[in-house]
This record gives C-alpha cells, sequence and structure tokens, in this order.
C-alpha cells in the first residue's frame, strides 16, 4: 500500500461533518480506504477517523493541512493530521524491570511500532545493555525526594532536544511531579500492574493476592496529575488460582503487563485513541 | 433514539463512494449517527454501513429506495435499506436440546433481538412446553430420510406463509436438502458446537475429546450446501482439561453455543454482518 | 459411575496428613478416584480434598463419619464428608432480573447442579410465573426499611422449615442484616455485577461506563457483613468499547452475571471451595 | 523453600496406590507440600504427582530411586523422580524468526524457566547474534533435501554431547526424521501457529484468513512421527477481524506463539504434563 494521510477529527455533533470531510477528501480525487464516524450518545460529542491514499490526491503533502483548517474552524472541530510514513520520536523510561523494554524494542525491530525510539531514560544504570543491544542511547538520571524536580527539569531538556513527541513508562517506578506531567497531556502512556480501578498505587499484586481475586489485569493509560486515574487506552486480564503465591501473579502480571502496554502504544501511534475526559475513544 | 435508518452498500472500490453516500444523507438533511467504512485489501471490495437519524430525513420512509436506487446503479453498489423500528421475523428450529431456544426466547423477552419470533419449528415435539411458555407458535415435522424432501416442503410453504426472513437453527441436528437451503441464501444461521474448521460433521466433542484438547469452541455460520463450511459469523472458545469427560465438554459447550448463537444472530438482526465468498465483514 | 463419598479435609500443616487420610480409606477397602493436597504457604494451612467410590467400601455410609471422627480430632482437622448421590437443599432469592434465575433452574433441570431447589423467595411478586413454569414454590416478602427485620425472621423460619443449607442471590437487590448473614456463614452466595473490588455498592455498570474500562465484569461471592466484601469464588469479565452504552454494559454484564454465578454454586454443591479469611480455595 | 522432590507416578488404576505411595514419604519422615491423584474414566490411567520436602527425609536423595524400586515394580507403575533444584538440559532450535528465542531466553533470565539452556541450533546463522546476547552457544546446520540426514546425525551427537534432555522448536521450520523423532519421545516440544486441529500444515494464518476464521490460535504439542499430530500440551487463542490482513495475523499470531510455548516449556520443565497416546494430563 502506498503512504496514507489519517486525519483525527472530533467536535459537538452537527449536521453534514461527514459529508463535509468526504467531499474534501474527495473533491481532491482522494480514495478513502478507512473511516469510521462516531457519534457518543452520553455527551454529543462526534469522532471521525478517516484514512485515505495519498497518491494520486491533488492537494501536496505540506498544504493539506492549511486546505483543511478553514473547514475545520467552521465546524468548530479539533483535528489532527498524520502521515502513515512519518514516525513519531518516541522515548522510553524505565527502572530496572526489563520486560517492557524489551518487548517494546523487539516490537519496534520487527516493524510492529511505527515511531522512532529515540532514546530511553532510566533512574538506574541497570538497563543500560538492554539498549545497547538494540543500539538506543541510553541516558540516566538517578532520582531523590531532593533532586526531582531538577532532574526532571534536565529530562525535559533532553526530551526536548530530541523533539519527542510521545513518553512510554515501562515500568517506571518514578511518580512525575505534575509540571512535567502537563508537559504532555495525553502524550504519557503508563503501564500498571492491575485491572483499575481496582488495586490502585503500590503493591498491587499483593492486594490482589489479599483480596483473594480469581483474575488479574494490567492497565494501560494515559498519566494525568491523579496516580493512576488517566483515561484508560487498554486492559486485559488472567486467571489465577490459590495455588499462585505473589510471586507468581507478578510473574503471570509480567506477560500481561508486556502485552497490554504495547497495544496502547501501538494504537497511540496509529492515532486509533482521543482521550475525553476521563474515557477514551479507541478506533480499531 | 428516534427511529433510525441504516444503508448497508458493498461493491468494487471506486473514488468518492463514502462522500456520494455520505452527501445523499446529508443533502436531504439526515444526521449521521454512525458510519464504517472499510476497503478490503485482498478482493477490492468495499463496505459501507452507515445509519441516521429518520427525524427531518427529508425524504419519506417509503420512498428513500427509490431515491437512493440511481446513485447505487450508477456505481454498481449492491445495498441494503433498514429501519431500526422494523422488525425480521424468524423461524427458530430446533430437535431436542433446549438450551439455545430458551436462551434466544429469553434475550427476545428481554429486548435484546430487535426480531418477532415468528415460530418454532421441529422434527420432534419435545420442546413445545418452552415455545408455549413463551407464547410462540410451536410446530413438528418428522423427518425421515424418504420424508425429507416433502416435510421440507411444508416447512417452505409455512416459512413463507409467516413471512420468515431469517431462519436460526438452534441445534437443530437434520441437516438440509441443497434446495431448502438456496432458499434462504445467507438468511439462515447454524450453530456448530466446535471451533470450525476442525471437527466437522458429527460427535465434535467426542472427536475434541480424543484429539485432547485444551480449549473447545463453537462457531456460528451461515448454511451453504457443504456442510459446516458456510461464512463464519462468529466464534468463541473455552478451557478445558484432561479432568473433562466428554460429558462435561458438552456441559461447558453449552454456554459456549448458546452465547455464539446469539451474538450472530443479534449482528445479523442489526445488519451487521455481510458474507462475502467464505468470509464475512463484521461491523461491530 | 457408582455413588462416591468426598471429604474436605484442613488445618495446620503437619507430617503424614495425606498419609493417614489415604490409609483409612485404603484399610476400609475403598478406592481413591480424586485426590488433591495442597499446602498454602502463606497461612501453613493444609487442605486435602479426597473422593472415593462407596462401592466396595467396608464402613457403612451412617458410619463413616464416627470412624473418621477420631482421626481428624488427634490431628486438628476440620473436616466435611459428602455423598455424591445426596443432594443440597438451595434457596434462590430474587427480585425482578429474570436471567440468573432462569439459568440456574434450567442448569437444574439439564442435571448440571446436583441440589435440590427447594423454592424461591423474592422481594416482589413479578418473577412467580417462571418458578411456577419449573414447578418451583415461590414466596414473597415484600421489604421496606421497616419491616425488614420482621420479614427476614419469617424468611429465616420458612428456610429451616425447609431445611434449605444454600442460599443463592440471583440478583436479590436487598442487603441483608448482619443477624441473616450469620446464620449462613460461606453458605450464602452473591454475584456481583463488576469485576471486585472495584465498583463496590449500587450501579456498578454505570461507574464503569464513567471510569472509560475496556472490560466489564462480575464476581461471585460468598456473604459477609461487608457489603461485596466477602470471599470470591468465582470472576469473569468481558470486553466492552466506547460504543457500548451504560445500557449495553447491562446486557453484556447479563450474560457474564449468570454463567459467574453459576459457576460459583456448582463449584459450592460439588464441595470444591474452602473459604479461609478473605481467599476462597477453589479444587476444579 | 527448601528443595524438594517430586515424583510422577502412572499406571493401570489399583486400590492402595495414594496411600502406598504417601505412606512412602510420611513413613521415611517427609512433608508433602503438594500431591494430585487422578483416574481417567476413559482409560483407567492412574496418574499421581507428589512433591515432599527433601528436608528431615531419612533417604538420601541418591537413595530415594532405589528405594521406591520395588513398591513400584510391585504395582506396575511407571515413574519418574525429579528435584526442584537439578536443571534439565535444554536445546533451542530456530530458524530465522527471532520472537520466541528471544521469549525463552528473557524467561530463562528471569528466572521462570528452570533449566540451562545449553545451546541453540539453527539452519541458518542469522540468530547468532541474540544467542550470543544471552551468553548461549548458536550452532548452525544448514539443511538441504540431500543433506538432511547426515546433519539430523550431526544435530544428534552434539545433543548427546550437550546433555540435552529436552528440545524446544521455536519456530524451526524443518520437518525432522522419523528417526530424529524417535530419539527424543515427548522430549521435544513444537510451537505450531494454528489452533490445532485445524489448519495443519504450511501457511496457517493464511488458511485461516481464506477460512474467515474469528479466532486464530497456537498450539503447543509433542512431536511424533506424524505433523502437527502429536500430543496438546497448551494452546490459546486471540480474536481476529475481517479488517485484519493476513500480516496482521502473522503479528498477532507471535503473540500467541510466544506465550503458549513459554507456558508448555514451562509445564514440561516442572514435569507437570504426562502424554498418553494423543492426549496429555496436566497437573497445574
Amino acid at each position: 500500500m502506498s503512504a496514507t494521510a489519517t486525519m483525527f477529527v472530533s467536535g459537538p455533533d452537527q449536521r453534514g461533518l461527514v459529508a463535509r470531510i468526504a467531499n474534501f477528501i474527495f473533491e481532491n480525487n482522494g480514495n478513502i480506504v478507512h473511516s469510521d464516524h462516531h457519534i457518543d450518545a452520553e455527551t454529543g460529542l462526534f469522532l471521525t477517523r478517516v484514512e485515505w491514499e495519498l497518491e494520486g490526491f491533488r492537494i501536496s503533502r505540506p498544504e493539506i493541512a492549511a486546505s483543511f483548517a478553514p473547514l475545520a474552524e467552521g465546524m468548530k472541530m479539533t483535528w489532527e493530521l498524520h502521515f502513515s510514513d512519518e514516525r513519531q520520536r518516541v522515548a522510553i523510561f524505565v527502572s530496572k524491570y526489563d520486560h517492557c523494554l524489551y518487548d517494546l524494542l523487539l516490537r519496534h525491530a520487527s516493524g510492529e511500532l511505527r515511531c522512532q525510539v529515540a532514546l530511553v531514560v532510566s533512574n538506574h544504570p541497570d538497563l543500560r545493555p538492554v539498549a545497547e543491544h538494540f543500539r538506543v542511547p541510553y541516558h540516566v538520571f538517578p532520582i531523590t525526594a531532593a533532586t526531582k524536580q531538577e532532574q526532571e527539569a534536565r529530562e525535559l531538556a533532553l526530551l526536548q532536544q530530541h523533539g519527542v513527541e510521545l513518553i512510554v513508562l515501562a515500568r517506571y517506578l518514578q511518580v512525575f511531579t505534575p509540571e512535567f506531567v502537563a508537559r504532555y497531556p495525553n502524550r504519557m502512556i503508563n503501564i500498571h500492574d492491575s485491572f483499575l480501578p481496582a488495586f490502585v498505587g503500590a503493591g498491587p499484586y499483593k492486594q490482589a493476592y489479599e483480596r483473594g481475586v480469581k483474575l488479574i489485569g494490567a492497565t494501560s493509560h494515559y498519566v494525568t496529575e491523579r496516580l493512576d486515574d488517566g483515561p484508560i487506552i487498554e486492559q486485559d486480564v488472567m486467571r489465577v488460582s490459590h495455588r499462585d503465591t505473589v510471586e507468581d501473579l507478578k510473574r503471570k502480571g509480567r506477560d500481561l503487563e508486556r502485552v497490554v502496554l504495547a497495544r496502547a502504544v501501538r494504537l497511540h501511534l496509529e492515532h486509533r485513541v482521543l482521550a475525553y475526559g476521563r474515557r477514551t475513544f479507541v478506533f480499531e
């Protein structure tokens, strides 16, 4: 398939939105290969995701945004435009667990994740060999309560310098300050090792064990100021039994964490997720 | 929500399809609440399912089809038009197992299935009390090899008389003649008690037990001339272990069968399924 | 298979437990068809579930308990003895939702649940026709804040009169007083319409919708004094999306609720569940 | 937990088996931490898996087998004895796909798989860097129809030299000769990229796509002379839709393959699997 453009449009519902967007593409000789339109019954929000082939499209790539803008403005639509062959720059944050990091770097290497992994950031030096095996720069910023603010500032500078557009917290065990979070709204994805909203905070597998649940879960969500409270992108669960110790739950959980995080990252990178309040709309 | 119209359109891909359909609705003051457009990469087939509110639509309900026909013809599209408040007439065929029959009638009673259950047909009298409990007519047509053709003719006459548009085989253990099948192309839904294409034919749970599979399945599909070979609408599986006897597999399987059949019937009734060759496109 | 005896033994771990229990059976010419022994690493609790054929067993059925008692006493074991052909007497409590009631009565009719359904109790008259269809007595006890205590006393008298050993709350929307709960410790099974401990209390599907979870769940648990807090017997989940309204979640949830409740009831009736603190041990 | 001994015993059923085995352990002051006994209703085969603490056990480790042998002989039992701190030697065979190899080596590194990965064998040089990253020897044996027999002989010599007890085919795309297979009966584990017995042989994802299934699967099984026909150890499935191309099925399938293979290998290494005819008994 040739390169495609994807437009993700949302706003308050009104008549003619689908037609106007489709006409914009059709009148410029675009061929729509996929389009999905949904109106949320609760909020009246409309969402459209439309993808068309660039080959033969009469507007040149750099001019598409400017051409579409007046139409969007007239209808008070919020929108994003993406091209399938342009890759977002991603930073992966880790602490000491390696399973999610390996998983993301392997998927990236196999072509599953359309992005550039610009760098890996950690508060520990332990996972440097993993990053090096995949030829990705690795930066260490040790964090203490006293240095957190200062170190975050240095991290932000580094992220900016690399043009990072998405931060993936691949079992990064530090909590960010609200100031840091505010810099990457709906562009920082965390994996929490429970089926949220059950077992918020530290030690979710221990909590799950003590409550005696029969399924454990993992949840991938955008980071907001409130811990483990951001819009959920993806979740999954796995069966456990009384034979499983807390260590078994952690082992089984690792398989969940890496798959759920990877799915969320992939959905985000393909511009299939729109966060709205505490919910997400996911166009699969 | 007020009543809606749903159009299901398919055909060979060409530029402008989405725009033309959306314009048809917009120009007549329709408000699209949901639309989904897909192009199948293998076949080049496009499929669009679009739903809009009838309230305020400028074309009166009986004239919509005639108004849309020229547009469709020009683009060589196959299409269907449905209204959310019109209910299809359904016949349920059963033999002696009652779990799928109860399940469908209960779902219908709870409003899950938008249809009229016109009648229940069986080759045995056993399930009459179930049909009567739900106040649905029950007709018995005993079948032997010698009488099959004749009985099918009588069944067809009865179905026609009731205006039946969809036949659901809810564990009906007779095989139909090709002549019967040809009368309800992609309008006869069967539930097979295995994960097709594994374990075609009789005694799938016994076959599954002997093969030692770790999951059993159920498959809902449109009936074609070839046994258990029609386009698959829905499938699901359940975990089993060496502790499960063939009887246990049958018991567990009943839970699969009723859920998988009900989902397929619901998808069909909501005009979300398009069969094409041996595959289906399901717009959820 | 001929009738079997099942012994469920638990207590503080010590050497020789498995051997002594197995010897007791072997020396009396019993043939063990299934046995499962587990030591809980956290608590040091041992649990054994052993099942043997009664045919050829040298101790007559009424004397088995008395013969085993001294052995159990010496080892400080708690134990239960059950015979596969003796059926527990069960009361089902319902309000107005019919899906779990139908489900349990259908499974009972098909032989899935080894019990006698002694009666159905409700705070509303609505589901009488369902009970009558399955020929089960139906008793109505309307409940208000003012009459709850008095009505519970009458219910308890009725349960006692019917020799009820297990109460199944099949979407019974009243909360019991602690006094009532204390009468059926670990013998009252509830179905809660969420993945506990997420969404405790009223309106879990609304809560789930608002939190934007990607899976909904159902949880079957023993009832304790604290709402939705008792030991969990079984849980399961189902995928949902942003397209699902609260009504869709309720509809999908019904399929979860009935299956999860039925599994828990079956496990309890087959003496496969031991509650210990807030956890259960389930011997499948 | 201290080291434990695990005995896996099977044979034709007879009275007293559980008692005799338990007594053997108890009389020698062993403490059973887990025991599971099952009689297969179809075949009359009994299976017992029992694990006890070695600490305090009166028979020294090297003499346990000789002490148990007479008892086993008298009862015509087949048996195996394993110690939790002794690790099997494993060879992993690969071709060019790296996902299962990475997965196994990562799980091994994290302590999930109790074994020694003695070497990686391949018919291609491509995955040498992966093996080297984990410091495992990598041997290449190019295979053609003409050289297969000779190369297999060299592989067997190498495996013998390394004392390999288990072969894991981690997407190794060569078929072995019956002579090779006969050398590792029930000790060679393959991952097949379909839900067997559906889609035997080459290109299962293509086959699945063309049949239009709604779930894809993966199957881990012991290798026998007949292709994809050996006893199944583990299976799992994943949902797909008409939007998924054959490439998407392959991508989704990779997640299944690695998890299903890893589970089977783990079960085998923990002596939880007994193959009997075309079925396996799995003691989880």
